[in-house]
């Protein structure tokens, strides 16, 4: 009966996180694991008032079928806050709204991707991204992130030696690795990429959330039409109304449109204008001080808690926002092994395995700071260290 | 520059739909070209109730990220749907729910179509379901739909000529035509497909509003293994929620969910909540009934009006539910040109082009009545007459 399955779905696991995720329900476990944004911080209140304005205003046309771009004046606060924030100039027919910056991903794989064509990732890279492009069958071409951003060195071999489609960067506090391009390396990279077809594609669901350090530039600043951004309200917001963008040049929208129609028809409508209204009657900004404020203390925690406790040989990130720090051991250190022992002691972390494109053994894991308090923070760090003790 | 896109998105128009429905945004135009549910009938009080419950109830969770499959009571609610509605023993395991019931043929074409397979689609059919499995480069192989279902003899042809992976049908009120499968049909059908792996899937989002006529029973009683089932709340609760589903076996489920994953994680998490709670306070039956009256009556004028106004060579469907009917005009007629003609004289419909695989000139058209009063269908059948007699 596999007859009637394509090739594409045949090659992709079911994700090794989900698994993971299913261990830590045990509500004794002190878990890093999670990659979720802090429900305590919800704007709960807030956002109930803005449905209540919506379904008292506008609920007809809210609760319709919509256009598959989105709703205009969402795209329009988008594409301001860009030139507020970033000083980008974005027009609002660049911007596509996304069931999740997840969706943009599928769209990008799907109007781009041919069968074995060429895709550069970061290693270690962002999960969803590796299942995605897996999914369109794509040659993948890892190129290492340091501490301050991409091996431009390996990048520009890499760029020579096939003829990458996309490039997918989280530029800003990196999903798995916590750490930030400099602003030498985005430089550095966008020279490499000036004369090429390559699309970068810079998710950059984090960036808002910087505790420290200066603000770096976006790349479409130094690659302006090849840039494709992709943005999204889950970890300032809300993750469950799926509300992301896609911001790309418009002979790429076009196609994006095309194959969103195709896909869903449009994201979800309430939504929009549920996060509208909300966007328009209230201070994103003062909302995003306090998630800040909060996953600073947590990650001040985490950092001091390693260096208290971590043997010195162990290397950590030091991440200057977001939500996660990520972990080098000794390289003959299983973090898989870690795992299995560390769940014993109650605490719980990623491997990195998922992280790198086929990769079964790393020594390497990811630590999310977001959802755990400062006290318990230094009591899963205490009890993981125990744990990194016995294998180092 | 096309060099970056691929060749599955090259090859799919724009929808033709959506240019249509740009002209008919002039307020004059009696519009029969929509294929929207009534808005008038939102259950907006209902929904609000439920929203508020979900916010003071469960508000921290309903915001949060959430599993691929969906919300479990959800899936339970839409299983036991089908045992008391249909008679049909679904197994919540065997639900997902999908951003819209056209995510669902979107994931279908995911996880079954390698480039060129074999799809077997009604014609006309949906042309949602063209596009989008015209994105995963399928064969079309159309099998004409009459007034008691599919050309078996056809059909019959087609399956023994080919190796179709997927056999799309919407035998309830299809859409466009307005036709349901006779029971005859459905057996007739089903003893055709019995010893194939082709799945067929059963696209049922008008099946609940059946104003006349007896109940048709799932192809899932004919055919249990191999029937696929998608379902939406779109037209009888709300569309801008987006929520719909898939039925499907285990082994092809955990494709889906695979697919789905790596397509947007989940499906909006805040409107499953909301939509289960309204589920569970309300009565669904006594709303569909409310839509069911108020499409019954527009339904018969635009019957009667057809009636008694085109010329007798002129075919139309009498559909027993849903929100379409469909015109067959004398042969040399083109609908494309009746288009332009109607326009001028202030009537929309859509002609039958974009519901074929690669027809251009037909002489069929769509009409819908789902949004129109009795009153202005009468006017407008007697414009389209006017303009019809012009062309016979």
């Amino acid at each position: 009966m596999n007859d009637i399955f394509s090739d594409r779905i045949s090659d992709v696991p079911r994700s090794f996180i989900r698994e993971i995720l299913k261990v830590t329900l045990d509500k004794s476990i002190i878990s890093f694991a999670g990659g979720l944004p802090n429900r305590d911080l919800f704007p709960v209140e807030d956002l109930r008032e803005a449905t209540m304005h919506v379904f008292e205003h506008d609920a007809k046309d809210a609760l319709q079928y919509s256009t598959t771009e989105g709703y205009l004046p969402l795209r329009e606060y988008i594409a301001e806050r860009y030139a507020t924030r970033h000083n980008l100039k974005v027009d609002p027919s660049e911007v596509l709204i996304t069931s999740g910056s997840q969706q943009g991903l599928d769209l990008l794989g799907k109007v781009c991707l041919n069968e074995g064509d060429d895709v550069i990732i970061e290693e270690p890279g962002y999960l969803g991204a590796i299942q995605t492009f897996s999914v369109y069958r794509s040659t993948f071409h890892p190129v290492p992130v340091m501490d301050e951003g991409v091996d431009v060195d390996i990048l520009s071999d890499v760029l020579d030696s096939c003829n990458a489609k996309l490039f997918y960067t989280v530029p800003n506090f990196q999903n798995p690795s916590g750490i930030t391009y400099s602003e030498e390396n985005r430089i550095a990279v966008s020279r490499l990429l000036q004369d090429r077809q390559t699309l970068l594609i810079e998710d950059d669901p984090y960036g808002e959330l910087r505790f420290m350090g200066s603000e770096k530039k976006s790349f479409r600043h130094f690659l302006p039409k090849n840039t494709v951004l992709l943005g999204s309200f889950s970890k300032i917001v809300v993750p469950s109304f799926r509300i992301g963008w896609i911001v790309a040049r418009e002979e790429v929208m076009e196609k994006l449109v095309i194959a969103k129609q195709a896909t869903d028809l449009h994201t979800n409508y309430f939504c929009q204008r549920i996060i509208h209204e909300y966007l328009r009657t209230h201070s994103i900004d003062d909302h995003i001080e306090l998630i800040k404020s909060v996953y600073l203390k947590q990650r001040q925690a985490m950092v001091d808690a390693i260096k208290a406790h971590f043997p010195s040989d162990v290397h950590h990130t030091e991440p200057e926002g977001g939500m996660f720090l990520w972990v080098s051991l000794p390289v003959n250190v299983s973090s898989v092994n870690l795992f299995n022992r560390a769940i014993e002691e109650k605490v719980a972390f990623v491997p990195g395995n998922p992280f790198y494109v086929n990769r079964h053994e790393t020594n390497t894991l990811r630590l999310s700071f977001s959802c755990v308090d400062e006290k318990t923070i230094e009591e899963g760090i205490e009890r993981l260290a125990k744990v990194i003790r016995e294998f180092v």
